[in-house]
């Protein structure tokens, strides 16, 4: 019996996550791989990985091969404060302009397609490049920034610029809650070994939940290492959702349902669960 | 400021560091990056790690880019356990004979060949292959075996072979400790970081402290994720030295003079250590 490989995003918005981990001992127990959210997806789906966080777009185009994890999901219910389109023009009228995306999120390239088309009705032209909020306004109207560089927007947005946060636009235009990332095991895996899975996920559930009763110590410690002061990792770290209720499970779904109707994912997935 | 990145040897060896580490809540305040030791080396050489431990051959190769960290070590007194020669004929009569050598660790390969030189002045011919013993022992006469499968020789000296520790040859010829892992810092980052390279030195020796006061837990929890028995593993961990005072450093630089009269290495490197 080896430890189970785990999957953890390296980004600021699953530090709650890790620091639970690591307070609780349960780094003894699995076999932790630190990548972005679509890296864990690929190392998952080449079984370099047998359970991990992938971006919810990831889930709904290799649903068949994987087990979704109840209860932990990356969520938000209105303004997540980390993925912002920046614009010139006020949004309304980037109808035929050009946006530059940030080339590490899919499920974010996709949710300013349904945002643009089913709210404002407007068909920009797409291109990515990397994440640098200057040269992307060089080459375009607008820019689709997440992580970070989307915080410092939210610290504080630009002279002349609008930013939009794509949480609150997507609540605004659906009534949703939107998921970002969901928890899935390899079906394979979970077939094999469900109790691993069960363990791993009562592990992160469990340090999700402390976490989040200790968030104030979080933010403090989380803001040695971080480019942001305590009070805002507090506030950043409140604003997410780690749960993954049925709200969630419906803001997911119609996610979906847009993202099939525009053309972004050839089918619905359905949402099969691990059984606790 | 970042967390500083830290390397760990994905080895059984290494355990009762990480279990501490685990235990004391230092993976939040370093970023941990596992592998081999020899890949450890080159990530700290290409400035991908700040600290790292990596094998003793390495540092007498890079010694002016790098500072030790006092205190620590991977090393041994008499038998190591996980190092074997494993042969078919006795040791003295493998003369000109063909030995198949792990590919895994530079420092055993060189310790063998001094063993084999200075201790009963034989000279076989070698080559490197993966560490698999009926497919070396198709190949050669004799095949130098480390880590997991080294431990099973240990556990149980298949029939018909002759195993020699190496642990306990190099005791033999010389009186000495053998050291086969140091820890180091990139130089200019120590110089830079003074303060952050003594955390991490104090925290790895505290955990090293905290796993070897409870080592029976330490080989209980470590069993149930490895192909060995709580009993056999406490004895290995005994077995082992992660401290680093005067006679391992005598035992180090033992091996590096002899390593340098055989043309292994270049020059003695000389043991800089930094100020705590």
């Amino acid at each position: 019996m080896m430890r189970p490989r785990v999957g953890h995003i390296q980004f600021i918005n699953c530090l709650p996550l890790y620091y639970g981990l690591v307070k609780n001992g349960v780094l003894w127990d699995v076999e932790l791989m630190k990548d972005t959210a679509r890296e864990l997806s690929r190392h998952l789906l080449e079984s370099k990985l047998d359970i991990s966080p992938i971006p919810s777009i990831e889930y709904s185009r290799h649903w068949r091969e994987l087990t979704l994890l109840p209860d932990l999901s990356v969520s938000c219910d209105g303004a997540v404060t980390s993925i912002f389109l920046v614009s010139k023009l006020p949004i309304n009228e980037l109808h035929n302009r050009k946006i530059a995306l940030t080339n590490t999120s899919r499920t974010s390239q996709v949710l300013l397609k349904i945002i643009l088309e089913d709210k404002y009705h407007i068909h920009p032209s797409y291109f990515e490049c990397p994440p640098n909020l200057g040269s992307m306004l060089r080459e375009a109207d607008a820019a689709l920034l997440i992580g970070d560089s989307a915080l410092h927007i939210h610290y504080q947005v630009p002279n002349g610029l609008y930013a939009y946060d794509l949480g609150s636009e997507w609540k605004s235009l659906t009534g949703c809650k939107m998921v970002f990332a969901v928890w899935a095991a390899r079906q394979s895996f979970a077939l094999e070994n469900p109790e691993l899975v069960r363990d791993v996920q009562r592990s992160f559930v469990h340090s999700m939940t402390y976490s989040m009763s200790h968030v104030e110590q979080v933010a403090k410690d989380a803001a040695r290492w971080e480019s942001f002061d305590a009070d805002f990792l507090q506030a950043y770290f409140t604003t997410l959702q780690f749960s993954f209720d049925t709200e969630h499970q419906q803001g997911l779904k119609e996610y979906y349902r847009r993202a099939q109707a525009l053309g972004h994912i050839a089918e619905m997935p359905e949402l099969t669960f691990l059984e606790v």
